[in-house]
């Protein structure tokens, strides 16, 4: 592809006065290289979302029909296009080439991409796409929040508060410990993979749930509200650890500001926001054109993940909080439909970088310098696993209750996990194997998840979705009266 | 804000080996500090869109409030935030200082943003903000691709057609001409120009329609026909003159070549879309996981938008055809249900940075080397009325039919017109007052439309929601029978 012949613009016959001349053919020069340079800039951007929308929709797809969660099978899709196979995305590194990236390669053999602009375009291309990755879990945790039900929360009460408080305590403390411990890792690191190991995840746990048509059965009931609490419990986890991991060390003044300033701004917002909620509504019910609802609820999102970003907490905690704020709200409904598809084109976008960052290669066991990092996936993965069964214990006065089928309710880690592994691999936290392994413990609990449910509830009913991706479960329905 | 302390990624204990250790602490090293400008860079995208989205719900609403069309106010709104006014956006070019952003001063003191990254964060997250409002006029032309419809096109027939081919090429020509002879201006910015008056915007067309209440009247029907194909056309001429603009001289093999190529894109498209209508379809109905209508379909209107660019066309051109494509499936209604919140959040930043780049100091006839700027733009708006006004002649076969009121129907330019201004100006072709001329053109037809419509349609009756702001027409109406 050619440079455009600006011959044309050298000329300008009409703007008779020298000042014009220059100003229009110096800025239009410039504009059009930068105009060249910008719709290169977007056609990769372009073939690069084609490829993280096909490898989500198909691994998400294919990780349903087999009776998986989809956020599982966009994570695969993605490990499958990234760094550790097809290399169709790749992310500028140290010593990584462009060429490394095959979009760039199809680019400069298709798209007119010229080698001298190849390192510009990957990694702005890359800018923008971890933008869009960023943008898409702030909008996750923004959609995360205006589910969660700040009544059910408090609802469901002290059972569920019980599950959530040791689901989170224990396999932090172990976690933490045990790696600390049996593996000589140093502090920072190790409170961070511990933390990872907290939150369940409610999208996965209710989705599984659902399929069993156990959602409203009491164990359901206090498995999704423990799942709740949880995920708030994880964010605020994260946006300690994740401060704790910019700080570079283990400050106790810090982590107690840390803590009082997430859970205040969380409280804050909730409280404050009991007033900004008729002020929203009245708002909202003003305007006339199009995009009311969602405008004004994505300005306030941006704008309280700004602030929290600022205040030096997560920008997902602010996007969470501004959802739980906005759930309150008479426009609920109406704003979730709207948010769904918005959600819908952002959130893989995430889930899909996640996995093609995720360099498998350092797990493979063939390389004995790896085989640490999988002895440290293992014990994660034991950890994650039974300090999420114990919590079936705390359950009390209530006879009868089916306390295995609580914890291996509260098994699946997911978004939040992975956001864990995210955003420590992203602050320097977590070295490579070790979010590695983290990422190993998600997809290996999420797919656990699923038959160990089946086996703790032996006489579910399926609802109608999942019958025909889970056959066996329509004889169990069958057996039933 | 001070740099991490990365002391604690110094010491790995448990990494026990050289080869681990060394490259765990260089990639974290790094990871860490690319991680601290990602932050940066994620706040000041996410303020920039906050800014964005205010100016554009600000400046919609109060215009619709005033009885104007909304995209009229965001593009004003935009003209305030940026670098005509407000300086709240403003735009790397030569010899622009990171700090005339006064998003860019903002993070600097509140948000840790060092002035030495400055520069930095304010090229990047241009480039975000410029591909977000690339995507944006991409998903624009996707949904007026799925708003278009085929059929009825074709039923409106052969009426619509004449007024849109005389609408197309009275303006065209005599725009083109004029600005050659009377203004000397050379051939290629005086076509980009000319092509600008062509457009009739569907959007503000049919949404002053509908407050007049008369969108089923026959000289309705046929404005909004003729409004339908002028913007297919349009799109057709967009693409051939930006391609032009691009090779940089009038090529009559290069012409042709483009308006097969163009045309062929589009009917080729929709042909084959006859095809994968039914494939699409099938793929979606197998489809059970979230996203399953709007991911396909974006997945197709982005691969559109890459083919049409690399085969030289114009990226919203294969956008368009996307969207007319699955405007024949069955499943059309709920996916423009979904694109409408995509639109609603991605299409805003396109016309907010429109405006936000707009200068329109060269417009200030204070200014004695801006007169002849002021002059062309004029000369634009008298063509841009006279040149539609005149379609209502080309009307046959239809006794008693209100010329005036369909030819004053074709006037307001908006969204396309923006499209030739935007795309216009990033290739080259335009100098920048002849770009603010084009702007005050869509601005001032825009404005004119709605009045001028309700002389030409005297006893209209206004629709409900029109009422509050059209006082006038409710004493008119209620002088009817």
């Amino acid at each position: 592809m050619q440079l455009p012949s600006l011959t044309w613009l050298m000329q300008l016959p009409g703007w008779g006065n020298t000042y014009l001349l220059a100003s229009a053919t110096e800025s239009a020069t410039e504009a059009s290289s930068e105009a060249e340079y910008g719709t290169l800039l977007l056609t990769a951007v372009l073939l690069s979302l084609v490829v993280i929308y096909l490898a989500s929709k198909l691994g998400g797809e294919f990780s349903n029909r087999v009776g998986l969660p989809p956020v599982l099978g966009e994570l695969v899709g993605g490990v499958l296009v990234g760094v550790s196979a097809l290399h169709l995305l790749a992310f500028p590194e140290a010593g990584v080439e462009p060429s490394s990236s095959l979009i760039i390669r199809f680019l400069e053999s298709t798209g007119g991409l010229t080698p001298d602009l190849a390192g510009a375009v990957f990694r702005d291309q890359n800018d923008v796409i971890s933008v869009l990755a960023e943008i898409g879990v702030v909008i996750l945790l923004f959609e995360i929040g205006l589910e969660s039900n700040l009544k059910e929360l408090l609802d469901v009460g002290i059972q569920a508060t019980l599950v959530a408080v040791v689901g989170v305590a224990v396999p932090f403390a172990a976690g933490t410990a045990g790696l600390m411990v049996f593996f000589g890792i140093s502090a920072v690191p190790a409170i961070f993979a511990g933390a990872a190991l907290t939150a369940t995840s409610i999208g996965i746990t209710s989705k599984v749930l659902s399929e069993l048509g156990r959602l409203n059965s009491k164990e359901g009931q206090i498995i999704l509200g423990a799942a709740v609490i949880d995920d708030v419990l994880g964010i605020i986890v994260l946006a300690v650890v994740a401060s704790l991991a910019k700080t570079g060390e283990i400050d106790v003044t810090n982590v107690v500001y840390l803590i009082l300033s997430a859970s205040g701004f969380l409280i804050g917002a909730i409280l404050l926001g009991k007033v900004f909620n008729k002020t929203f509504v009245s708002v909202v019910d003003l305007f006339k054109t199009r995009g009311g609802i969602v405008i004004p609820a994505i300005i306030f999102a941006y704008a309280m993940a700004y602030l929290a970003a600022v205040i030096h907490l997560e920008a997902i905690l602010g996007a969470f909080a501004a959802g739980l704020v906005l759930d309150e709200t008479d426009k609920r409904k109406e704003l979730q439909r709207q948010v769904i598809p918005i959600a819908d084109i952002l959130v893989p976008i995430f889930f899909v970088t996640v996995g093609a960052k995720t360099d498998l290669g350092v797990l493979n066991p063939a390389n004995p310098t790896n085989r640490e990092g999988l002895l440290i996936a293992s014990f994660l993965i034991a950890i994650a696993i039974v300090g999420k069964v114990v919590t079936g214990l705390a359950v009390f006065g209530q006879p009868g209750i089916n306390r295995l089928a609580i914890g291996v309710g509260m098994i699946p880690r997911g978004e939040v996990g992975l956001v864990f592994a995210g955003v420590g691999s992203a602050s320097g936290a977590l070295s490579k194997p070790l979010e590695a392994a983290i990422i190993m413990m998600v997809i290996l609990t999420t797919f656990l998840a699923p038959p160990l449910l089946r086996f703790v509830f032996p006489d579910s009913e399926p609802a109608v979705e999942s019958a025909e991706a889970v056959p066996e479960l329509d004889r169990a329905a069958n057996r039933q009266p």
